[in-house]
């Protein structure tokens, strides 16, 4: 969970940039959506320039599965980013996983590399840290940043720290070599990966090669960081900060793309990964608006994301839409911006949201929400139907892990995982967004619109064919104790013997 | 509850207009507060064109007070729109209430009559509907719509029907010559509303006289209405559809200023009497956004409110203001930009925010949460105190009238009306808009913020002078029987014998 940004550029033709912010951020995050201390004047002005997305969703309520369906165009059931450990429990790449982005997936800067882009990701991999699955063996040329999220400090005992990549070599880790006060808060990250993004853009501008920048920081996601001038500044506490961060980075990347007078041939894209994970309200979690639960959960708040598109001089001004979107379909768009055709020998989920974007088009298309192996609810039109609901186990929340908190809406956030395929519970996202007051199932409008959803479900069952699971097996083997580069530094560490095991997936 | 509008201008001075709507609409009504259907296109652009106030409040969570307290500049408990029939309970003026506006307030259009101003009210006065109560005994010059809500339809047996007021006389009543259908929802009167408005500006620019225009619609308050071209157009249902008719019209207003060339003189601001009802959600409730609860309580769903100046040429476009505001500070506020004082032989509770609005100055000072006669919380900078916490009675809830739809903060949004005035709940509301996390009693921050919070309260508590209550006692004999007007119209109905009796106030 964390911001990515893509960008690509081709001067000879008029789709010359492309660009990705990912990040851990909720929808009610940005003064755009409501948040009351509106303090992202950058990403609303972003907006107020760009078109705003309000029914943009990722493809996931965690981070790994929601990164690996932005770079393949697939839902994290078909790309192999789900476990079968349990059913309907969310997955992802912590430092004992086993399993990452298979060979066989097509990953977008794969694809661009045809047309001739140069791909840089700035942040959080999130796909697998094993040799097999570093990102500059799935088409990107460059990195700068992690495989895992910043977690720690770690003892380099139990757990090593976290390795900082440079292209294929570890240049150090967290803690270490890159500090992240555990205390006050603060860590420099997001300025070095601002910089970084900032010099990578100038370069290909001065060589002339299209490129794609994946931007995937990670300074929203627990434990929180900001720079220290930036600490104290919020309203909003030591989140706030590094929701300030961010945006002003973001204000830093697009100026920058206006100096070097590509902004025009620059199309960029703002979003999330996931919901704001109020499990680390308030002090280190955000704000999903008046959605309900946040990360984790397939409940609008969990996956409803914040989404901006920007390209001056193409998209309109202060345009608005209510497209049904996904990351998804990011994939899809930037091949159709780069000239590219999706790969036809696999079912690719995303579609190619240009009509939307520059035609106002609105294409009807449904919105799946899964969890782990299980398709807990679809979104059709403004109607999304619960097939299954869950927030998480009385044994957890019994911790005091609670993914809505404050918030219990009877039947429907429940802490068992309960089945309503035969009966799904239906919202009308638009009268009740936050999903309080389920349809009556004896209702014209229940009946009316379960006849339609059905179709769609059916449809979808009958040709998914899921992937091999890749988030099953974890072994402390496979830590980042010895990172290509590690020797150079003096930083390698001693595996402990393999023992491969189910991994545990609690929610 | 609904909106209201205050308009005035003087063609002489560089204060030559002013303006307030006002209405029951909740903070995420709004699409410039992130309400995820984002219909208000106008009022948007309003913010856009104006001030986003972000930390704008009411004076109570109810209309009738809140509406006192608007013309008055004071709170309810000193201006006798409260009752002490009980502890902490939300009064207004059903039919059958006795009292109304006391002779003694002096309410803003009377002193703007001293500058030279005509005052208008259009639509809900809500201050007492008896013959001494009348808002042209009051200082406004004419008035069209009606003393109190649009409930019905009544069969004027047991009830009567409300009456339409035009100035002096009813012309007609509700259900009866202004048609409300409770089927379908469709009702023309924001129609009518908005052609007064238009009809009455257009008159006074020609006159060149200043003038006061208060819009006091109430079509978002249920029973709510749209007129026929609106029904069906919104994405959230009725209750949207008047949003956007609401919106259209306000839409209209500005641009009628415009082109009478009087934008530049006329201030204008936006705003709401409380916050959304969410116990009539969610067919006919608005929203507060993330906050919690709504209209009857003194959280911060009930009482923060949207809130957009206006006046092109004086307010920079596109500002956004953290000042603490109320209702109140508008009866201030008007009387500043017409070159007068408040008055000094009683206790104002507004403030002038115009150093705000055209400096961006921040004016240190709190706010008050009333319910009733009981201060329930106060905020001060960025911490409220809760010293009394109350959502509503269990009796009440368990017939399933709930403030709090899908939210239950333990604690907080208490069925028994709670006390903590030795150890009041404290929320950072920066890092906690939502009221979902009281701070450590035993905290630094706590005893810091307390400190300064419980000198304020002190202050307040040492000087507060209650008025002689308005709202204790009812009568089925005061109701809307023979209003002024109706033998011409043949519509008197025969009052029943007097039987005045302590009103029951259940919230």
């Amino acid at each position: 969970v964390g911001p990515e940004a893509l960008s690509l550029w081709k001067s000879e033709s008029t789709f010359t940039s492309f660009g990705v912010f990912f990040l851990q951020m909720g929808w009610g995050d940005l003064g755009a959506f409501g948040e009351p201390s509106k303090e992202t004047p950058n990403l609303d002005q972003m907006a107020s320039e760009g078109m705003l997305f309000l029914d943009f969703y990722t493809a996931n309520p965690l981070c790994s599965p929601s990164r690996a369906a932005l770079l393949t165009g697939r839902l994290p059931v078909r790309n192999g980013f789900y476990t079968t450990n349990a059913h309907a429990r969310n997955a992802y790449t912590p430092q004992d996983i086993v399993g990452g982005i298979a060979d066989s997936e097509l990953l977008l800067p794969e694809l661009l590399k045809k047309a001739g882009y140069i791909n840089k990701i700035i942040g959080k991999w999130h796909l697998g840290h094993r040799p097999q699955f570093h990102p500059l063996k799935h088409g990107f040329d460059e990195w700068f940043g992690s495989p895992n999220c910043h977690f720690g400090p770690f003892d380099n005992r139990a757990l090593p720290n976290i390795p900082v990549y440079r292209d294929w070599e570890m240049i150090g880790r967290y803690y270490e070599d890159f500090k992240i006060d555990r205390k006050t808060g603060e860590a420099n990250l997001t300025q070095i990966y601002l910089q970084e993004a900032l010099d990578f853009i100038s370069k290909q501008q001065g060589s002339q090669q299209p490129f794609f920048l994946y931007w995937a920081i990670d300074a929203t996601h627990a434990p929180v960081y900001a720079s220290k001038q930036f600490l104290g500044t919020s309203q909003r506490g030591l989140y706030g900060d590094a929701v300030r961060e961010i945006d002003d980075s973001i204000g830093k990347i697009l100026k920058h793309l206006q100096k070097l007078g590509i902004s025009e041939k620059t199309f960029v894209f703002f979003t999330s990964d996931n919901g704001a994970a109020l499990v680390s309200a308030p002090k280190q979690g955000g704000s999903n608006g008046r959605f309900l639960c946040g990360k984790q959960t397939t409940f609008e708040g969990g996956m409803r994301e914040p989404a901006i598109a920007w390209w001056p001089g193409h998209i309109p001004a202060g345009g608005v839409s209510h497209q049904l979107g996904s990351v998804m379909d990011l994939f899809t768009t930037s091949l159709s911006l780069a000239g590219l055709q999706p790969p036809s020998d696999r079912q690719i989920d995303g579609i190619d949201l240009l009509p939307a974007i520059l035609q106002g088009k609105l294409i009807d298309r449904p919105i799946f929400y899964y969890r782990g192996n299980e398709m807990m609810a679809v979104r059709v039109g403004l109607y999304k139907a619960h097939y299954w609901t869950w927030s998480n186990s009385w044994e957890e929340y019994s911790k005091g892990i609670d993914f809505c908190p404050g918030q219990n809406v009877s039947g429907v956030t429940t802490h068992t995982l309960e089945e309503h395929t035969t009966l799904p519970l239906l919202f009308h996202l638009g009268m009740d967004p936050g999903e309080k007051y389920p349809l009556s199932f004896p209702s014209d409008e229940y009946q009316r619109a379960m006849e339609r959803i059905s179709v769609v479900v059916q449809q979808h069952k009958a040709t998914m064919v899921p992937g091999e699971p890749q988030l099953n097996v974890c072994d402390k083997a496979v830590m980042n104790w010895s990172p290509p580069g590690c020797e150079k530094l003096g930083k390698c560490l001693k595996p402990p013997k393999s023992d491969p095991k189910k991994c545990f997936w609690p929610h």
